[in-house]
């Protein structure tokens, strides 16, 4: 058996039984003594999703504490089913993967970050399951509610504006202030904007209000339709792919990118904002009442341009196709 | 980028967005443009489970063809849910790790598992999310509707007849004669019991007929109330989750170990019938009138032995408590 390390009693201490044990305190009301965990679904329709986490691609010792590691599992999840139009959390299954030398402790602060989120989310951990690994993982399994509007990629429509439910860009300004990327540029950044990109990229929000302000702010007269994702893959990416499951063409104004307040001009900041990725916000192409009401609800939302018959692809309004940025989300 | 291998294109070579478009494929109505799945639950009670399944550990390329991983992914979280009373398995999302370079073809031929299984016993792939990972993992969560009886491993109670649904060893058997173990003793085996361990290790079937058969076989007056799980982890180690959960005893026959007909004798042949493990039979805590009419109804049933008020383990009939097995399904 391994010896107990100095930050404390590592998974090949205690063994795979006691580690289900000790997990059972974060499933109050799931899985505890069956294998499987029951649900009462009220004769609604549900939306179900699955994200993985692995260390090394999703995150690292370096930038994300294993309170934050669950605190984004979490939320990471609850954002995709908040872009499909979730009305209530139900809870979570959690597969764990980790090698036999992960303490107890990164164990316990993972599960630990996941129920902070679920409190302040809703949802329960309802069960999961549990191995010896390489490498440690999350494959988190969220599933909620359906409410009155369902949110699709592909409901896009020529004519429709694209409006996003807050600025994009300060989840990837924190990674580079927490990895001390670009110091010179970002020195001088005042230390709000720092301390708030730095709180964005480790305990990111869900869109869960801002879903119910689009709800909630829909013109009467207006049908149960909205093309919509999120922008967890940066806001090009999201805009991309509203284009090519609606087959239409997005014009984007580089005068209008979801920049926040002071946030600062150059070509890295406009980067950041369009391809960081991790901003977990409602990337949505309505009809144009609905857009300004929505503009008008929601404080923080923004126009970034509009839809129109066109290749399936985002554009700026001089025309000129978007360039895929270098660095992408292909993890492959 | 990595180059092609003779067995393949690679991971590596086609990218993470051209996967998820190959994969789209096996998901006929499931999440194909958006990131969640939507379920009409149609106001009945829904049973979900989460199984991790990792190279190494749960599979290996000697024993295990990339179809029977896809096939056994599927089977033994439908297993789970066949232990709580599933009625109809509404489908699966998963999580999939691997190295970038992984063949496509292997990721097919898993998928195709995957599918096969899921239209013998039902349901649909409903989506899922993969990454890049050091190991070859799946991360499956299953979710069906629950029927009219909800087996729990706590609903035991002393009186109970301990029956199985189906004889053990086989799976641990099949296993044995993959890696050329106990070569000797193994030789003397016919070749249709060798062929059905391989095939029962390769695609095992999880209880579903089984279970259907439990809940129509039920004497009217009694309640719907039995004790229950199934034997994934091994006979033993399913009868001690009912004994630690019901706070029962379980008294257990040595003669009566659920062996296969012309089951060979031997210490090796009881040691794989109760601590085998994947053998995917229910094992059942039931009133003697509902005992006796399952083992009338389900010829492939046994009775094993039977519940009393005692310390909550399993002992032989002369009062010894049965040795946990030296080789344990603990995988830390």
């Amino acid at each position: 058996m391994p010896k107990q390390t100095e930050s404390g009693t590592t998974l090949a201490d205690i063994g795979e039984k006691e580690l289900i044990n000790r997990l059972k305190v974060f499933m109050p009301i799931g899985q505890t003594e069956d294998d499987t965990a029951q649900i009462a679904s009220e004769g609604k329709h549900l939306l179900i999703n699955t994200d993985v986490l692995v260390e090394g691609i999703h995150f690292s010792e370096k930038t994300t504490s294993p309170n934050d590691v669950g605190w984004k599992a979490i939320t990471s999840n609850i954002s995709d089913l908040a872009s499909s139009g979730v009305e209530q959390i139900i809870g979570v299954t959690v597969g764990l993967i980790a090698p036999p030398k992960t303490t107890w402790d990164w164990i316990e602060n993972v599960y630990k970050g996941m129920n902070s989120a679920l409190n302040q989310f809703g949802g329960n951990l309802l069960g999961g399951d549990c191995s010896v690994g390489h490498q440690r993982l999350l494959a988190v399994t969220a599933i909620g509610t359906l409410g009155t509007l369902r949110l699709h990629r592909s409901h896009a429509l020529p004519g429709d504006q694209l409006i996003v439910s807050g600025p994009h860009g300060l989840s990837r300004l924190g990674l580079a202030l927490l990895l001390s990327e670009n110091q010179t540029e970002l020195d001088q950044l005042s230390s709000q904007i720092k301390a708030e990109a730095i709180r964005i990229h480790q305990r990111p929000n869900p869109p869960l209000k801002a879903l119910k302000t689009l709800e909630s702010c829909k013109p009467k007269e207006l049908p149960w339709r909205a093309g919509g994702t999120d922008s967890s893959d940066g806001l090009l990416e999201a805009v991309n792919s509203l284009c090519s499951s609606s087959n239409c063409q997005a014009v984007l104004d580089l005068n209008q990118l979801p920049r926040r307040k002071q946030w600062p001009s150059g070509q890295n900041f406009d980067e950041w904002c369009l391809n960081g990725g991790e901003d977990y916000e409602l990337v949505l192409s309505l009809p144009s009442k609905w857009a300004r009401a929505l503009l008008q609800a929601l404080p923080s939302s923004q126009k970034i341009g509009f839809m129109r018959n066109g290749p399936p692809h985002p554009v700026w309004k001089d025309g000129t196709k978007i360039k895929k940025p270098k660095t992408t989300f292909e993890h492959f």
